[in-house]
């Protein structure tokens, strides 16, 4: 099958083998796939994983052993848990201790024909939801987990730092709870897009309840804890490469909260994007088929481009 | 009157003049007072204060406008807010925007024959509670503030890092809820006196629902940072000289919670050390006359040493 593959370099294979399943496994075929930072990071040499890359998509099932799996279109979560550990056993399998993830760590991922992943990862997409939103399940669920994790009152005052595809979609999923929110940013076109959802921008004028760092960067963190108030919450979403430097005493004299947050909950998300209260396709700058993925992975590592996808 | 003074040096000064009283403040006779390691830090230029350093005390009033406290035997909170700011108004004097604290931000402090203080800082001492166990209400009302911030389960798996004056207070005001409490250190006295009470030591065998760092040094955080369970939390408590470099991927990745702790509430402490809960006397190294406070200072200044008290 046709997939893009890391191993000594990214490249486009045409005979990669299509994926077999284990037990309770089903064989998806992918619709529509979503490039994220982590995808750059990782086809730049982040982690040494090798394989299929990729892990936002949308696909149909196309084999699995029981049929009422059968033809269904889903999204998936990404992480494929052990079923033994203390976080498997409480379902959480995005924090299994031995946990592979699809197109991340240890499993072949999206970007390809074929994807095979456990049916306890789907999620079947209701008809009305087209493909184009489908596909930013995986990342709104990220998004969504802000608010799984903090309580956003909707008295607060909210600033997002970061305007970038995974800025864009924290600030929506938090405005949903009616919170203030303000999106800090360096590309004009994606705070304008931020401004038509009644999104404010710009610099804060006042410290804040609740930041969110979207950056990825140090310097971005650093700006973000000079914004949250005393007693307020930081909630970092991006991962950053090399160290990111916090001024710990401001963190104690201040009793600042600070939440690491990674993958979040597929339902909720979906049913934001299906009840049309987050626009995610506003997002999307480019598709391009599969056979074009390297040309997709170098628009999307341009600066201020928001959300490419690859089409099988 | 006698008091311990910093200005271009460290000194103890006999003929400084006695505080006068605000409105709603009351004139306070020192009785005994302790040193922490914030005083070191002060000591030794941090912050640039100037002024009769110290912030834990017990005391009697001996002055007021209203005659209910005259001669009562109190201990009292380190914060006067302005009364005003949105912290002041929820009674939040610690986090007020324009604060003082006695002996540390614009305010003479406790290592004095007497001190002025505002009545709505001050908290009557149980006659059954001594002085020697009173004079810690401060430091263990900060100790406190670990469980009034984070709901530890009797469940959890806590460990305090530091086995120093305040890690040792940390890890009994935890042990208090039925936790397990593991205390790490480097002082095989500090972690025997520890194990009297019945909490574990040495290096925990798993990773925890808790963890406290008490070090005050990057060292340390980072080691407390490899402790943390995927989704626990960090209690921040020392602050820290200089930057503390903290490895923020992880901290999303594991979806870590990090949360500063500072002041805490006097009242719970003070029941705790009445009802003989917690035992803070073991920890008194020395007790010295406040004409000898630079001494007292220098001693508490050495490894190992934990309170050293000063009575004027």
């Amino acid at each position: 099958m046709l997939a893009l593959v890391l191993d000594k370099e990214l490249r486009v294979v045409h005979d990669y083998p299509q994926p077999s399943c284990g037990p309770g496994e089903a064989l998806i075929r992918v619709r529509l796939a979503g490039i994220c930072a982590t995808d750059l990071q990782i086809a730049a040499g982040y982690e040494g994983f090798r394989g299929v890359l990729g892990h936002e998509f949308v696909g149909t099932v196309v084999s699995y052993e029981g049929r009422e799996w059968i033809g269904r279109r889903v999204v998936g979560e990404i992480n494929i848990g052990c079923g033994e550990c203390v976080f498997c056993q409480q379902g959480i399998r995005s924090q299994c201790l031995s946990r592979a993830a699809i197109g991340i760590q240890g499993r072949d991922g999206a970007f390809a024909e074929y994807l095979a992943l456990p049916v306890v990862n789907l999620h079947p997409v209701p008809a009305d939801v087209p493909d184009e939103a489908a596909v930013f399940a995986e990342p709104f669920a990220a998004a969504v987990q802000v608010i799984q994790q903090v309580h956003v009152r909707p008295e607060d005052r909210v600033c997002v730092l970061g305007d970038g595809r995974l800025g864009l979609l924290v600030g929506q999923a938090i405005a949903a709870t009616g919170a203030e929110v303000t999106m800090v940013g360096r590309h004009p076109q994606n705070l304008a897009l931020a401004a038509g959802w009644g999104l404010r921008t710009g610099r804060p004028k006042q410290k804040l309840d609740l930041v969110v760092d979207c950056t990825g960067t140090a310097s971005g963190l650093r700006a973000a804890l000079e914004w949250v108030r005393p007693r307020g919450t930081l909630v970092v979403k991006s991962t950053y490469q090399g160290e990111a430097i916090v001024d710990m005493t401001q963190v104690v004299v201040d009793e600042i909260r600070l939440v690491g947050s990674r993958c979040g909950p597929f339902p909720p998300a979906m049913r934001l994007l299906q009840a049309g209260r987050v626009d995610v396709t506003s997002l999307i700058t480019a598709v391009y088929p599969l056979e074009d993925g390297l040309a997709a992975l170098e628009r999307a590592g341009q600066k201020g481009v928001l959300k490419v996808l690859v089409k099988p």
